[in-house]
């Protein structure tokens, strides 16, 4: 379940008169996602999502929202805000940081085949490019300083065989610095359950919270880590080839890229692993979080490890 | 047909490039519209409407997108221009002023009942508050100056009995100040066929190219002397009660409104009988241009002068 703070009708109606999407038809929990309350709102005027952040830093959501709206008004399927009567994305509902943002249409799908990789690798060239003109800079939350640091706090918690393995990531990846690769706003989780499909058409790309400035291709290995790879972790080489063809026919990747390759699939590997260690053994007083298997992550990372960085980048 | 400028697949293509919406699948004419050029594009990343504008001044453009890019942020269903990889709405594609937007989902409705007027009312509403928060401004390019200016221009082409009832007509509005009413952005132009419906629901409102500041009401009687009327132009009762109940909800009615209401869906009906009658007797060189009959509009103006404003506005 998602919604960790409740809403009352009575609440959001007296909210909406703020905002000029009409009158409060239906309101509606919605069971997904671990970080925010989120919830169905039809008006007589349209259909929207409400989301209330239960955890974030106030201070942090506006590059957020902004950026969701850049990418709009990009053209690009993401979740519109919606802008109040004093043109404000961010409000206040039940005491929580809350926003509106325009419901968008489709499912996930979570078996992808070559033609949904192509258009995943073009969408994702698409988000890379509009995020060229925006204006506002912060830095990926899970960004290589963040990995230094959640690796010095988990790795007490592992066995030694685990811990052996973690140290020697670490190692190697401080010898390798991202910032040398053309930077970007990156979605840096735009996994499989994080894209509707309408159709051939990607309906919506959503949960842009964990955005930040970084390697636009952290980006791209993040995304073929998930999208091209099997129930083992192994990757499928047509299905990188068609997501890896379908972005760069948009921005075509540089030599420092090519070369960089292998080491940055093993920073978008190391960086779940990470982050789903510290769900495992170090959970937040107050947080809910849906644990998922760190050991899935720990094997991607051994796979691209073992595999060097292969199938190449595209000339 | 309102392909009146043809644009070719590889001149579209080459100008997404400017864009971050993907490769150009699929490029089709509409044939519909009288003023400009429009055009379904799809790309591998969505669906869009191209525009080309045919005949309006390009200074008075960026007023029409920036309202529209101002109605989809505050969540309400209008085509949302598209901004370029320079942020730009507005560009240059086979020589003329063009625009992409987003493509809406609907069809228009013809035969509304009072469920379709209510929520036309609420949606006027809601384009009326969200735009007191748009900074720019540019007045109705057919208000009562035009008005008057139009009446001169056209009533030597009319027999005697029609000139008289146009004169008179004139000549009443002209003791009669819109400007004294609550003023805002107005459509000016909300017929049925610039409404699409999906299902129960408003999917898109369009054409917002006569857009400008004027008095609220101004808008409000020319949606109701197109949505509450039948086909001999006599409002429905019942249809206009569910109209007006709909916008006031949203936003109450002044006692200055209720007052002037009958002289304002006079106002209303003159404005489109004098664009009829230009339409017919002055056709525009180089322009082209759907003839409309006058005579329903002189009927509708008739119609309201006799009735005197009835139905009057909600309390």
């Amino acid at each position: 379940m998602s919604v960790f703070t409740p809403v009352t009708d009575a609440d959001l109606a007296a909210w909406l008169k703020n905002y000029a999407i009409g009158r409060l038809d239906d309101l509606q929990g919605i069971s997904a996602g671990v970080q925010n309350s989120n919830f169905f709102v039809t008006t007589s005027l349209g259909r929207y999502v409400l989301t209330l952040f239960e955890t974030m830093p106030r201070a942090e959501l506006p590059f957020f929202l902004h950026l969701m709206a850049h990418l709009a008004r990009h053209g690009l399927p993401v979740p519109a805000p919606i802008a109040n009567r004093d043109n404000e994305y961010l409000g206040t509902l039940s005491g929580k940081p809350a926003v509106l943002v325009t419901r968008l249409a489709g499912r996930s799908v979570m078996e992808p085949g070559t033609a949904h990789c192509s258009r995943i690798g073009a969408m994702l060239a698409g988000l890379h490019l509009a995020g060229m003109s925006f204006g506002r800079k912060q830095g990926n939350a899970r960004g290589a300083e963040w990995r230094q640091d959640c690796a010095a706090r988990v790795r007490s918690h592992l066995p030694d065989d685990e811990r052996a393995e973690l140290d020697a990531e670490i190692a190697f990846q401080a010898g390798f610095d991202l910032r040398r690769l053309p930077q970007g706003v990156v979605h840096a989780d735009l996994f499989r359950d994080n894209v509707l499909w309408d159709g051939d058409f990607i309906g919506g790309v959503i949960d842009f919270y964990f955005a930040g400035v970084d390697a636009l291709l952290f980006d791209v290995a993040v995304t073929v880590n998930d999208w091209c790879a099997g129930a083992d972790g192994q990757l499928d080489t047509a299905r990188v080839a068609a997501l890896l063809a379908g972005y760069a026919e948009a921005r075509p990747f540089t030599a420092a890229e090519r070369a960089a390759w292998p080491a940055v699939l093993r920073a978008a590997a190391l960086r779940f692993w990470l982050s789903r260690l510290e769900d495992f053994h170090q959970p937040r007083a107050g947080e809910m979080v849906l644990v998922k298997d760190p050991g899935e992550y720990r094997r991607i990372l051994r796979l691209r490890v073992e595999a060097g960085g292969l199938p190449a980048l595209p000339l």
